[in-house]
């Protein structure tokens, strides 16, 4: 019987060399364990004269993208070059060629996951991403095959390890966020340009994909709200702390009002609630539904080594359903659903307003919420001098009361400055 | 298209139940989400008078096992009645005759695996039992799959709810043993009859099971030593705190010494260690090895929704295999590996010795571990009255080698009694 399956690389960066590595370096070993030959005949690098960390014999880098593709030796395709157009053109072409694909393109499955799925799904061969979301972390088999026959409820998950890095050290040290963030791209936890990171768009593409796979209804990336960290101030931190919870960067998908709601912002979350201990650069994904109750899934969501691990866990998945020369059952399947707008969400608010410290000036605030008819859970007043600070939480509302609220709030004479608003999730109404 | 699928399940008590309950009740949503239609064709139980809570058709219910094996309707069997003997049988027949088995059968895989898997491969049907560890956790695809490239070095595991609950109330109450053990079985948290939890032999077969996916070496339900919480007192839950330690009945699966050891004893767990905060009935699963660092999975570890959840992820998947008309591709593979008698394998005790309180007895002591080869790391001791109380533990040494230390002391005169041995997990040597 044949064992042998020859794979193509596409992107050799920091995943990709690891992947390499270990695929030359750990060869017998992985034949051991089960049974297959997985010989990496070409990789495709944009820089052939750059120097690598792994070591591959001559004539197997090129910068030729297609050659690799059509190359008739190459049974598998790992694409881990990044972005949505030249990498899923290249991901359709292999496929439509039968050949199956393993990514860990989170942008590329976000955006064009339902045209790739359809595609694999028409030609019978594996297209897998599991290093998509949370690096390391089993997640995406868990969803979509484990939790198959379970009417998931609500997934919540850290999927960015830079900004949970950095919520960590805002909370824990009393540090700035522009000051942390100076200190992660030191250690090399941000990169250089943090955009993707602190903005969201990265949490964003991953709370697309869990939410599709959790809910079987296609939810594109711009399908998910997203709100980043770069507003966040410490004192924030400490007053969410102070009122029992812990301030996270949180992708949220949640099947509401019959329909389902994919976002990405800050949340308050109760200190005792399984994400709010998870601490730096490590992922975690918190999954409720009716029958199976409550699942956490934790570990380090990023970097080369773990991320490679679940590119690999994929590659011998691809390779074993090749070599059994089988046409795949498609895994994943999406049938229409309605996505439910972020205005229409209902979310409680956590606002610090600065506001003239003079009698009526509470009233005018409470005013403003009730003109837009959110009602106040509490409110927390601290004078310091002429000038007085609200900390407000608000009852569950629609996010666009709430935003009507804050129009209302900003035209009043004695508000000073809506210094913060954060989102709150608990339990509670 | 033909998307039917029969399913025969043998077996209709708790998980049973609710699985047909959800196959019958979920009918139509599983088929909008998975687009397979699942038909309960057949369901073996042992007394057909009892009332059930579950709705079938009339000819569903038979108490022949063997007919629901060998209906040609059915494509699928759910073998969900326990026992290794019978089920393996009945198992194996399936199997053999091409017709994919889900179960969660902890003790038939554990003690039968290498001969089922093997049947399920030469016939290219599935055979898969996601529920017989971990209740709803999704483990057995992650380590089998997703993993399947990580040389895995260590996999830790509350996977007892009932010991679990015990040692967790124990540990916040102070409560002793027996007094929580009745309260557990009222909560229907523990058996009448608790011998397989409270003895870590429940937990036994699910370190083997995991020991065998994580090192693709098998390990069978005898070769694991276990031992329970049986003797455990409130008293030394008190000191572990005090030393900075939390007490768990926690499943070992490790690489060591050039080969595999899998055990399942009361550990002492630093405070700070993931599992040591895993309370009441939860079960929790963490992962450690070089490329993908360290992995936690917790959720409901029992009880009948989250176990059927995972069984009927189980059985979506089956019947796609079983829809694609494929051989499947076996994902389990074992190679010949070493196994470290529990003897062996270097261990950390901590002892709580009462002894008389008279000069020379610390000597007495320290010369039945020296003569043993053991060194002590710490002892701490405490006089009442003409008894003085030992607390020692020792540094990491051969599992035979401490229990010659121990027969040592208990040859000594002025040592009243060994009262409490615990085996203690550190980083530390």
């Amino acid at each position: 019987m044949n064992t042998s399956i020859g794979v193509g690389v596409l992107g050799a960066g920091t995943v990709g060399g690891t992947l390499i590595s270990r695929l030359v370096d750990d060869r017998e070993a992985i034949a051991t364990k089960t049974g297959l030959e997985l010989c990496v005949k070409r990789v495709a690098v944009r820089d052939l004269a750059k120097e690598r960390d792994f070591t591959v014999d001559d004539g197997v880098l090129t910068d030729d993208l297609l050659s690799v593709v059509n190359d008739p030796e190459i049974d598998l395709i790992v694409e881990l070059m990044g972005g949505r157009d030249l990498a899923g053109d290249l991901v359709l072409a292999a496929l439509e060629a039968g050949k199956p694909v393993v990514t860990a393109n989170k942008e590329l499955v976000a955006s064009r996951g339902p045209e790739l799925i359809a595609a694999a799904e028409r030609t019978g061969v594996p297209f897998l991403f599991e290093a998509a979301v949370g690096g390391g972390i089993p997640i995406i088999r868990p969803l979509s095959e484990t939790l198959a026959g379970e009417p998931i409820e609500r997934v919540l998950g850290i999927v960015n390890g830079t900004t949970n890095f950095i919520l960590t050290r805002m909370a824990e040290d009393g540090a700035d966020y522009a000051d942390v963030l100076a200190e992660a791209q030191e250690l090399g936890y941000a990169e250089p340009d943090p955009t993707a990171d602190v903005s969201g768009a990265d949490a964003a593409a991953k709370a697309a994909i869990l939410a599709s796979l959790a809910f079987g209804t296609w939810v594109g990336l711009d399908d998910v709200y997203h709100e980043g960290i770069e507003d966040l101030s410490p004192i924030d931190l400490v007053f969410a702390a102070d009122f029992g919870y812990s301030v996270k960067l949180i992708g949220i998908a949640e099947r509401i009002m019959g329909g389902v709601s994919a976002r990405v912002h800050p949340v308050m979350i109760p200190v005792d609630h399984p994400l709010a201990s998870i601490r730096g650069a490590t992922n975690a994904i918190f999954i409720q539904g009716p029958s199976v109750g409550e699942l956490l899934f934790a570990g380090p969501g990023a970097g080369g080594a773990p991320t490679a691990t679940a590119v690999l866990g994929d590659v011998i998945d691809a390779a074993r359903e090749t070599l059994a020369g089988a046409q795949v059952a498609p895994k994943i399947r999406f049938s229409p659903g309605e996505l439910v707008p972020f205005g229409d969400v209902a979310t409680k608010w956590y606002l610090r307003i600065e506001v003239d410290d003079q009698p009526g000036v509470l009233a005018q605030v409470a005013g403003a919420f009730g003109s837009a008819g959110v009602s106040i859970k509490s409110v927390w007043q601290e004078g310091e001098g002429d000038e007085a600070l609200l900390l407000i939480v608000t009852h569950r509302a629609r996010e666009a009361d709430q935003q009507e609220a804050l129009r209302h709030l900003e035209e009043i004479d004695t508000v000073r400055s809506v210094a913060a608003v954060i989102r709150v999730e608990s339990e509670e109404a």
